[in-house]
């Protein structure tokens, strides 16, 4: 089943003690789309600058990402930079240049409209909303946010809150949008909100999945927990939660029920994704795997987490 | 298998958002053997006051905790108090009152040298070492360190690090030990040190176990990683540590074959363990354990992991 989602397109410059790279893919519709176009069809809206070009297009193309949803319009891309010189954990931004995403109106070509599946990646809840309201037929709608709408927008946000399945944010968010430390406390509280699953993601010890779509007393199906790989070296972890997202609702979109052991093997399709993404600077790692590398990494995480 | 474990036996004043308690038990070697005596034999060495009296020999008795090695000597029992106030995953220590312990001279009862499995709790490494080297029948010996130690006695250290098998120690403590902030790279530098495996514990996120006995190539049985579970309320960290080495060496040793499937459950049944701790005051959650409320929590701990 087609996912189509909503989010930023962008161009990145990191640093982190690897290196630095000027420019590289970026935007967690790019992380995104990229990951879950491993298992299923991928269709984008965003808006890009006149610094987008073929290159930058081919990268999609060579996934086979319907990009007819990508606005071209005057001006320059989303342009983010940032460093985790002293923590891989945790990005320090130096710069956030909106450019032409600061007026981003999501235009939603017709060719999109039968898709089942639509995340709604961090961007401004209003808009968030509107691409949902405007795509009724999705049967099954996720979305991501950041402190910054949780804090400053949050009337919007609950709005878009409402309407959705699955919510996936990390430990921050969910105790900052929750106004509880607890992570069990937390994820029911924000549950309330709307969400009937919600992943909580954890950096290097991976992620949470609370399914309140489990019937009561069925403690199996309502939290599961899915670790992150010990990398032997982390050379980028710019993206690693929008590719987590991106292989966690690319296998729930390819499956032919969202049952509850199709959320559990989507937490590891995430897991996955995520360790590749931070193993090459930017979208490097995620633009060029095969099916059959995924695989054998979903058996190593089986490996590293199973009894036997 | 019967255990012998050397540590720390104590009083604890605890504060956390959960409230206050004084002078609880305390103390690694009281964790541990409390936690371990639901697998195996345990027995102790340690050196209490005159604080210590019927009602806390009372507490190893009611687990049929041998404490033939715990010595009685005129002064008071090593006393601690901290709180967790601001982060349930790091305790603030007030008072740290050294007491009796300051001139511990471990003495091995002949009832223990038997003792097939050594655990060596957080003390003086020249202590440890002293330990180990009295009780050469020992076939499985591990062992538990901190910062202090690390930092300002690490020559002692090492030579305590070259005849232990099992190396349990935290996030914190082995990025230091091996000047090395990659978990991989600094699991691999602490085990060039000496221990055939390394367990490197998370905290609220569980473990993860670095086997170097199995033969190259095998990944799955080198690296496994049991999650801790998500607690509604964690009402006091205290001894979480102390009480995941004795689930998990306990169970090691009630087994007939410390094999790489043996240490995964160990692993499981160190993170049940710890959960459980967390679970009250003090020792109080340890103290009144059943084996099925144990296993109960083991399938708990299968189901929040494992895909099916």
């Amino acid at each position: 089943m087609a996912i189509t989602v909503v989010g930023s397109v962008a161009f990145d410059t990191i640093e982190t003690p690897a290196g630095k790279r000027e420019r590289c893919m970026g935007g967690a519709a790019t992380y995104f789309s990229l990951s879950a176009s491993y298992f299923t069809d991928v269709r984008v809206i965003a808006v890009v600058g006149e610094d987008f070009g073929k290159r930058q297009e081919a990268v999609f193309q060579a996934r086979k990402i319907d990009t007819r949803g990508i606005e071209h319009t005057a001006g320059k891309s989303f342009f983010w930079e940032g460093s985790y010189l002293d923590n891989l954990n945790e990005a320090k931004t130096h710069i956030t240049d909106l450019n032409v995403f600061a007026s981003f109106n999501p235009k939603i070509p017709d060719a999109y409209r039968d898709s089942e599946f639509l995340f709604l990646a961090n961007i401004d809840p209003v808009l968030q909303r509107r691409v949902r309201e405007a795509m009724p037929q999705a049967k099954l709608v996720a979305g991501d946010t950041m402190n910054y709408w949780i804090k400053d927008h949050r009337a919007a946000l609950l709005e878009v809150l409402k309407g959705l399945d699955i919510l996936l944010i990390n430990d921050t968010e969910a105790r900052m949008l929750a106004g509880n430390n607890n992570l069990v406390q937390a994820a029911r509280a924000v549950m309330a909100l709307g969400p009937k699953a919600l992943v909580v993601k954890h950096g290097e010890f991976g992620a949470t999945l609370f399914h309140g779509a489990t019937p009561k007393g069925e403690s199996a199906g309502r939290t599961f927990r899915a670790t992150a790989m010990p990398l032997e070296e982390v050379v980028d972890p710019t993206g690693a939660g929008d590719s987590f997202a991106g292989g966690f609702f690319g296998y729930l979109a390819s499956q032919p029920e969202q049952s509850p052991a199709a959320f559990r093997r989507a937490m590891f399709y995430g897991s996955v994704m995520g360790s590749f993404a931070c193993e090459r600077f930017g979208t490097e790692r995620m633009q060029k795997l095969t099916r059959p590398e995924i695989d054998e990494r979903f058996n190593l995480f089986r490996e590293l987490t199973h009894l036997a």
